[in-house]
C-alpha cells in the first residue's frame, strides 16, 4: 500500500505479533468501554439504519494504530466494511480521512470511542518516533525505545515505534540480559564487583541472550568491556565521554546512549559514534494525536 | 495519612474500584514484563540477598499510583515490606521519596519497572488534573474527565484525575445516556429529529439514567431542553454562547463545556456559569511525571 | 418478525448486550453440562448422521430465549441450521414450535438440554413479567426488575424482563446511586443523617448518577425530598401513605413502589400514582415455563 | 454444628467440591453486580466504619448456601469476621439469625445482595428437595435432580439438592451413559435398534460408565433388559406400569421413574418399588426462600 | 478415510471431546511457544511468499495428532489448506508423508514446531497402545490407560491411546470410585474397615456411579466382592491369583489388573481371564515418534 | 539444602519462572483431573480423619519436581503441612522419601495423583540431563534442550533439564534468532540467499537478538560465517565436519551440534570442541521416573 520504509516495517511487526494477545487486549478495551451495554445507542439507532463514517486526522503527524481500529470494528460487528485510506507508518496532515467504515450505523457508534483511544494513543506514539528519528537521519545509529510503556500496551506501543521509524529494544525482562545500576549495587552490596556479575550472567544464562551492562563512568565502561560485556548500556554520560566509550569499544560491542535524550540533544549524541540511543519519552509521554470520526449525512 | 481533600477522594475512589479488575491489570502488566522471566536478577542477585530501596520523585506535581506501586510490589512478593511516605493525591517535589520497599532485592529488581510506569503514567495524569482544578479554584464548577482514556487502564486513570482534584464522567457507554452529535445524525438520516429521539431514549432506556444531548448552537440547546434533556453537552461554544445557554437552561439542566478547553482558557469557560467542564487531554495527553527506584547501598 | 412491542424492546436490549459476555456465559454453561465429552451421543448416533428437532411449548407464556437457545446451537456445532418460528417477547401456547434445528443429529443432542434450560428459565421469567405489567395495563406506570437476580445471569434474565414487556432498575451498583435502608443506618451510627449522606453522594459522585433513597415512612420521603433527591424508593407503604407519597412529591421526583408486590395487589399500587413498581420475585421465584426438544422421525 | 443428616451429606459434597470453580461462580456474580464500583457505599459510608449484620430468614424452609454467603463476604473482604449461626442442610424459621458478618460496615454493603441471592436460591432448591424427600419418609428410594439446572449453577444447585436430603443424578454428560428417547429416535432413523445402540455403547464407552435406557413403554423396558442396560429410566409410566417394570426387573437393574412428579403424586409412585424418582422442578422452578441482612443499630 | 477399527474410535472419541477445551489447550502450546512473535520468520520470510511442507513420520508406528496439528495450523492462520494424507490410528512408516500444508511460508513455519510436538508426542503414545493392543490380540480383555498423564494433556493422550486400539479408564476424579490401598488406610486408621467404607460409598454417592475397589490378594478381593464392589483392581497379583480372583468373580464383576505390566507379560496376564488390564506406561513413558516437518523446494 | 550444582541452578531458574504462570499449569493439571470432585474420597473419608503421607523414590535417577509438588499440595488445601527431605536437582535412589504431607487425609488423597505426574514426569527428564551431562564431563561444552517440549510443560521442562546439569536453548520463538533450513528454503524459493537472509534478520530485529544460522554443509558454514552469523546450528553432521567447522570458527562464534546425538556418541561429538550439543529426547522422550505415595499406618 506504500513504498515507505517504516510502514513496510511497521507491518512486519504488526504480522509478528501474537494475534491472540492483541485481540485480547482489544476485547478488554472493548469491555471496559461498554459496561454492560451500549444503552445510548441502543434507544436512539435503530438496529437496521445504515451508517458511513470516516476516521479524519486533526493533526499532522504519523499514522499508527488504523489496523488495530480496524480490528476492533471487526470485533464490535464483523459485518463492518472497513476501508484504510493509508498505511501506518504514513504522514498524515489535518483533515485526511484514514478510514472508513460502513455497515451498521449502531454498530459504529459503539465502536467508535476505543477504535479512536487506540489510532490516538498509538499515532502519537508513532509521531513522536518519527521526530526523534528523523532528527538522526543519515547517521548509522538506531533510535529505540525502552519498557518505560503504558502497562498492558507493550506490544502495541513497540508496535508503533517501528511505524514512527525507530527500532525495538528488549520486549520484556527475558530477551536479554541487561545488568542495570541496582544489580550492581546490590551485588556491590554483597561484595562481588562488576566483573564476577557479567561471568556469573554468562555462566547461568542461556548462550542464547546478549549481556548488556549499564555503566555511568569510563571506568566501569573499561570494566564491563574487560568482563566481556556484549553491550554496554552509556546512562547519562556527557557527549565527550561518550566519544571516549566509543573509541574504547573500537566497535566491538553495542554502544547504546541513555538519560535526557531530548530532540534537541540527539543528533550530538548520534555523533558520538553510539550505535543505539533509547529515548522512555517516545512511549511515556508522547500526547496523542488527534483524530475524529465523522458520520457522513445522508 | 493526609488532610488534603484529593487524597480522601483518591482514597474514596480507590476501595470503590473492583479489586478483581484492578489486581487483573496489574498482573498483565507484570506478565506482559516478565515474559518467561526475570534472567538478569536470576543469574546475578542471590534470592537470599536483602534489599532496601526508595521511588523517589524527580519532578515536582501530583502523586498517584502509590497504592498501585504497593500492589505490584505484593504480587511479585507477598513478603516485601512497603511503606508509603506520601499519600496519591498530595503534592511531591524533586528528591521526595514517597515509597519503601525491604526485602528480597531480587523482588525488588523485578518488580521496579512495572511499578515505576504505573507511579510515573498515574502521576502524570494527576498533576495535570490539578493543574486544572487550580485554574478554576474558587469557582462552582467541575473540571471532569472524558471516556478519552488508555485503552485497559480507564478504572486507574479516573482513579488518578479524582487524585489530582478533578471529578468523573461517565465510566462507561452504561452509566448514562450521551447523546453525541453522530447519534443525532445518524437519527437525522433516517428523518428522526432531536426531539424524538430525546423522547425515544426516554421510553427504552432504564429510568435510572440521566439523558444529557450534545448540542453545538444555542438554537440546537433550545431543542435539547425543550425535549426534556437531563443535561447539555456544549461542544466548542464561544464564551459568549456558553453564557447564553447558562441563561437558557436556568439551572433546570447540567451543562458541560467541551471541546479545545486549554489551561489558559478553562478560567474563563468556568466564569460563563457552565457546572462541568470536561477535558480529554487529562488522561490522553499527560506527560509521565519522573520518578526514580534507587537502591540503597549496604 | 413481530409488531409486538416486546418483542422490539427485547431485540434491542439483546443487541445491545456485550456479545462477549453472554457467549461466556453460554459456553460456560455448555462446559458445565459437557464435561469432559458426550459419551452417550458418541457412543449411540454416528457422526454423519442427519437431524431434524424443533424446540416446542408445552405450557402457555411467553417466550425468551429462543436466540439464546440458537447461539448455543451454533457454539455446539456451526454447521447447524437453526430457524426461529417465533420471536423473544411472543406469547406461546402449549404445542406451538419455536425453534427447527437441522443439521448433525450428534450436535443437535449433545445441544439440546442447555438450549432448553435457557428457554426455559428465560421464558419463565418472561411469562411472569408479562402477567405483572398486564395488570397494571393503561396506568402510567413501569414494573421494573431489581437485583434480585440468579447469580451469573442477570444479564439474560434483565433481558427476559423486557421481552415480558416490564423494564429495567439499575443494572449494577455503578449505575445508579440508591441510598438503601443499611446505608442511612450505617450512617446514624456513625452520627450522620440523611440530608448530609445525601448532600456528600451528591458532592463525591459522578455528576451522571441519579441519586435514590429508600424511605419507610412519610417524614422520611419529605426528609429525603428536601435534601434533594432525584427518586425515592416507598418500601412496604400502605396505599393510603404511597397515595400521599405521590402528592407530595407533586411530579418532582420519581417514585418507586416496593416490597410484597403481588399480582393481586400491584394494580391497586399503580392506582396510587407512583412512577415505578419494583418485583423482585421476576426473577427470583418465577417458575420454568415448559419446552421439550423433539426429534422427528425419518 | 449439627446431627441432622442432610447437613452432614451437604457438608461432603460441599468439601468435594472444586474450590476454583466454586470460587469463580462467586467472583463471577459479584463482579457482574458491582460493575465499576458500588458508588453508595463509596460516597456515603465512609471506609473505617464498623459495622454488624445478620441475615434472618423471613420464611420457613432449609437453608443452603450459608458457606457461599461466608466466602462472598471473604471474597469482599478477607477481614471480615463472619460466624454461621445455622448449618446448610438445616431448617429454618422466620425472624431466625443465619449469619453474622462484623467489620467493615462498607465491605458488608457491597456483599449484601450477592450473599443473599445465592442462599436465597439455594434454600429455595433445598426447601423443595425437602418437601419431596419427606414425601417419600420411609420408603427404600431416592429422590434424585435432574440437568434441568439453572446454567451456570449446577454444582452449587446440586449441592442445594443434597442439602435439603434428596440425592444427585449425574453431573454432566460424562458421569453416565443415558440412552433417551432422542438417541433411540435418531437412532432408529438410521435403522438401528435399541438393543444394537446399547451393544455398541458397551463396546465403545469406557468400562466404568453404567448404561441406563429412557423407555416409555413396558415393551421398551423388556427390550433394553434383554440388551442389558445397567439402568432403566421409565418415564411418564402410570402407576400400574411402573409396579410392572420393578417386577420385570427383579431387582437386577435401577429402575428410575420421571416426568410429572408432583408433591401429591410423589409418594404413590415411590411405592410401586422404584429405586429412583428424578424430578426436574427441584432445581428449574424452586421459588427462592424469603431472607434479608439486618443492619444493626449502634 | 480408513477402514481401521482404532481410527474409528479415534475419530469417535476426537468428536466427542470438548471443542473450547481442546482449543484452549493448543492455544496455550502456540502462545508459550511464541512468546511475544516469530522474530526470525518476521524478517526472513515475506508475508506474502507463497509455501508449501509436508508432515513426514521418520519411524514406524501409529499415527495420533493429525487432526491436532491440522487445528494448529488453523489457529496460527485460517487462510492455510491443510489436507490430512492418514488418519489418527492408522500405521505410519518412515518416509510418508501423514499432512500437506499449503499457503503463507511464514505461517507454516510459525506453527512447524507445535504441530510436530503434538503428533510426536501423541503418535509415541498411540504406538505404544497399539503394541498392547496387538499383544492380547484374540483375548476378551481390554488393555486401558490411567491417570497417570501428563498434566494438561489428559484429554488429547485418552484419545491417542484410544487411537493406538486401546481403550479409556476413567477419566476425572468424579467419573467413578475407586477406593484405592490408600483410601483404605485411610479408612483402617479410623478404625473402619473395607465393607462399611464400600457400604458408605455406595449410599453417599450418586446412585450413576460404579465402585471399584483396589485389593492386593484373594482374601481382600473376596472382602470387596462380599461387600458388593462393581468392579476390584487386583493390584500386583501373581498370575496364580489373578487365576483364583477370575474363579472367585465368577463374572459378576468387572476385574482390572495393574501394576508391572510389561509387553513381556501382558499376554499372560490377559490369559488368566480378567477383563482389563491398565497399563500406566501408556501415557507416562512412551517415547516421542519422529515427525519433520520438510519445506518443499519451488 | 544442598550443595549440588544443578540444585542451585533448578532453584536459580525455579525462582526466575512467573509464579502465575507455574500455578496456572498446576492450576489445571488438577481441574483437569478432578472434574467436578473427588468423590471417592467424599465418600469414603472423613473430612476431618489426619492423615500423614510419603513421596517414595522406586528408581534411581534425579529428583525434580518437588517444589511442584509441594505447590499443588498447597493449591489442594493450604493448610497441609509438607516438608522436602530431598532438593530438586539431587539424585534419589529406590526407597527414598523425598516429600512428607500431613493434614487432612482427604485432601493429601484428593492431591495424590497431580502430584506424582509431576514429580514423575519432570524427574523423568532431569535423570535423562543427568546422564548426559555426566557423559560429557569435564569438558567445555553444555548439554542444551531444544523446543521439542510437551505443549503446556515448557516452563517446567526446561526448568527439570537444569535440574539434571544440562543447560537451555532458547525458551520460544522471540528469545533469539534461528534460521533454520525450511526458512533458508522459504527464502531460496524466492531468490534469496543466506548471507542476504541474515543481513536482513540483522538490520529488521532488534539489535538484542543473537542471530543463530542453521547449516548442514562446511560450505554453508562459511557462508553464514562470512555473512556475520553470531552462532552456528551444525546440523546432522560427522565428527570429521564438526572438527573442520570449530577450525573454520576459531572461536569467534558459537557452534552447536544437533541431530541423533544418543548417549554412545555425545562425547565424541563433545570431543570436536563444538560449544553447544543439543538433545531433543531430554523432553520428548525421557521416560517417567517412578514415585509413589504411601500413606502412613495410624
Amino acid at each position: 500500500m506504500t513504498g515507505d520504509f517504516s510502514s513496510e516495517e511497521a507491518r512486519r511487526l504488526w504480522l509478528a505479533l501474537p494475534t491472540a494477545d492483541v485481540e485480547a487486549v482489544l476485547s478488554r478495551a472493548l469491555a471496559e468501554d461498554t459496561g454492560w451495554g451500549d444503552i445510548t445507542t441502543a434507544t436512539t439507532v435503530e438496529p437496521d439504519w445504515p451508517g458511513q463514517a470516516r476516521i479524519v486526522a486533526r493533526q499532522e503527524g504519523v499514522l499508527a494504530g488504523a489496523w488495530v481500529a480496524e480490528a476492533v470494528f471487526d470485533l464490535v460487528d464483523a459485518d463492518l466494511t472497513v476501508a484504510l485510506l493509508a498505511a501506518d507508518g504514513e504522514p498524515v496532515r489535518p483533515g485526511q480521512t484514514v478510514l472508513e467504515a460502513r455497515g451498521s450505523a449502531a454498530s459504529i457508534l459503539t465502536g467508535e470511542r476505543v477504535a479512536l483511544n487506540f489510532v490516538q494513543r498509538l499515532s502519537g506514539v508513532a509521531s513522536l518516533a518519527r521526530r526523534y528519528a528523523e532528527a538522526v537521519a543519515g547517521l548509522p545509529v538506531r533510535i529505540v525505545d525502552t519498557r518505560k510503556t503504558t502497562p498492558g500496551l507493550r506490544l502495541l506501543e513497540k508496535y508503533a515505534v517501528r511505524a514512527g521509524g525507530a527500532h525495538n529494544h528488549r520486549f520484556n525482562l527475558a530477551d536479554a540480559i541487561l545488568i542495570k545500576d541496582n544489580h550492581l549495587q546490590a551485588a556491590a552490596n554483597a561484595g562481588r564487583g562488576l566483573a564476577e556479575v557479567v561471568a556469573l550472567a554468562r555462566a547461568r544464562a542461556p548462550h542464547t541472550l546478549k549481556i548488556q551492562v549499564e555503566v555511568e563512568t569510563l571506568d566501569q565502561a573499561r570494566e564491563a568491556l574487560a568482563a566481556g560485556a556484549d553491550a554496554l548500556l552509556l546512562d547519562n554520560m556527557s557527549l565527550a565521554d561518550l566519544r571516549a566509550a566509543v573509541e574504547l569499544a573500537a566497535g566491538r560491542v553495542q554502544l547504546e546512549a541513555s538519560g535526557g535524550i531530548t530532540l534537541d540533544r540527539v543528533r550530538a549524541v548520534a555523533q558520538t559514534g553510539v550505535d543505539l540511543i533509547s529515548v522512555g519519552a517516545l512511549t511515556h509521554s508522547a500526547p496523542a494525536l488527534d483524530f475524529s470520526l465523522d458520520f457522513e449525512p445522508g
